[in-house]
């Protein structure tokens, strides 16, 4: 089988080599994920220079560029982002806006967006409260860009109410539905990988544009 | 190729025969679908009694059993909502509520929830503003229970801020973006949908529960 | 000091008298507040006959306008909900869609709805996961609605990630963060309210509509 | 009438001196407070080195601390933001987790957060759908850091479905809906902000604190 290629984005807040808890948690999604043939990389993107933009070059100095082209040749991308007021990180918002240059990119021929047939997860952590949502709005927004979203794509561990211990503190590694769900999670996107490897989405957006064109304008 | 069967839960609060404006968009979809070989229902849930609850069957009086059989007879599932207050309808939240009954049903063999292998999308209408939240959590709760979600599997439509006309009044339906992303959604719904049935995903959850059990108790 | 009222709309799924761990979390909240002078009654809708809707009144058989008519008399409303899929329950929706009837009833000189001059809250129990998504969505949608939020005006209970004991099997009740936002969500409550009930917000809403009218049509 | 302070954090993506739609929202609501009495300033936090974190002085070169003075010295506080794939910008973000840091600095005496005693709002511009989930979720922030909410304390411009004009472009300055709404943010902000000026929340913190702290041990 061929070697797959996950690239895991780790949108915590801390440059490193600050410990991160939600680099804990894709790490070992990645020890599930490499004895498959999957070549795992992690980056932080808060460890580079990247502009607050929606262009996929915003310029002198921006480092975003190197990034999207680790994105675009991966075949399973996961954003990974720790929770803040309920929602996901600055960062990992940044990144997904980032990600709004891709839509200008369409394939030639099919229009298909850049990150179309590849396969996409979250991994989420925070001491309490906002997974779901870190979650849903992550996923909806990678299908969009044209992710195909496995059953149980996503992995998260958060304490009880209020402040509290972080993932690795309050030893979550051990945590019982964290790492049933780390298992779902790999092993469904990998299989969806290789079968959007095998046999990749055929939808010609340029013709269903096409089509809804004269739809739209009939009913004028 | 085999017939493919798609069922669309209109989750709109008005009972038939009232005009719902999602049916409309829903129609669109369908009408979209029906060539590629897809036969197409639409269930309007609140035109039947279906309690409040999270078990597959509240006991009597319950019309809950005879939806959730055509949900598990189908391969594509599609919820329509409208939008109230920026989310989505109460009698769609009471449907995904009602679906958590079936995380108790895994096949025996494999754990997999009864929506494993089917495909999610959904359809959204509001006069205004919500549409990404609807959209981001129901397919998230979809794929919680075992969809699959393949990239632009939404459609919706909503006019500029405040209330104003809806759909069907404001002519939405020769509206460019809802016509495009109805095809986008209706061909990568149909595509997964066929996939799926013909290379059903393996994964086994109750081994992975177990692996999960073991990595959890190794490190206590 | 005058007495005020206060309403608790227990969004349970269960029916009574089933036990309710919202209802055990808004207990404690009233418990706090009743010795300051605030006259406290817990309503449960999923009790009551209610349409789905989003009039005040959806007719034969409604048991809505009654409950309408408490909250109307009330100086403090709280919504209490579970979470379900990491939102609020079916039943807090649907009393929020039947809350968007009172836009149509403004006060004939000031246009202001009948909820303002309110405060309002919100109390949460899940097992886990979606508090802050429940809170932040029903207070925006008081607030929307006529309704002050003062400070912390949120009391919510949640366990670590995945399914597990509620509240009150869990001993959620000596959780020291909800004790703790319990007692200041009942202060800042009354507080507000016994200020808004002295001060009145004057605002002429029906005034700025046509100043609002004015600016609109100039422009044109 | 003392004279009050109003702070609009403009949190677009696009440095000065890019045209912004939502500072052309902002300054609308600015022309309507300062007849009122309120001194009003915009900051753009873009054109400011912050970095990303959550104590309120990251170390060197970070410029959050002279914009966290000057929230600290407003009555009044506006988050403005765009909507990026549906939820609000990575600078409200970034200015939200900045703030996280405000709630280690508590009165001694009450151990009221700096921003109690404060009013919060939000103003929203996007060219389409997602001002409810920033609003929601920027309001219920505010409220947890200290801030009291009025009624009606947000407005926003969106277009209908799908890509197209911005606020200015479409000519959203005329627009009624946005127009209304902006007047009674402005005035529930200033009637409120004096009031909370006047008659500061009491509420003791602290004691609160030891109190829950009690109950929470005598149960156990």
């Amino acid at each position: 089988m061929d070697t797959l290629k996950a690239l895991f984005l780790n949108c915590t807040l801390k440059q490193s080599p600050a410990v991160s808890n939600t680099e804990a948690l894709i790490r070992k999604v990645c020890g599930i994920m490499e004895p498959m043939g999957v070549e795992c990389e992690i980056v932080r993107p808060v460890d580079h220079k990247i502009r607050f933009g929606v262009l996929s070059d915003e310029g002198e100095g921006d480092e975003w560029p190197g990034i999207l082209a680790k994105i675009k040749a991966a075949d399973i991308i996961v954003i990974g982002s720790s929770i803040w007021f309920g929602v996901r990180s600055s960062v990992a918002q940044m990144i997904i806006e980032r990600l709004d240059g891709t839509y200008a990119e369409g394939d030639p021929d099919t229009g298909q967006f850049p990150l179309y047939n590849k396969v996409g997860g979250v991994i989420v952590t925070g001491n309490e409260d906002g997974a779901h949502d870190v979650a849903a709005n992550t996923l909806f927004n990678l299908s969009h860009l044209g992710c195909t979203i496995p059953p149980n794509s996503d992995s998260y561990w958060v304490g009880d109410a209020g402040p509290g211990p972080s993932y690795l503190e309050a030893g979550g590694e051990r945590h019982l539905y964290t790492n049933k769900t780390a298992r779902y999670m790999a092993h469904n996107l990998v299989y969806m990988a290789r079968i959007l490897k095998a046999q990749p989405i055929p939808t010609n957006l340029r013709a269903l544009i096409e089509e809804a064109r004269q739809e739209s304008e009939e009913g004028k």
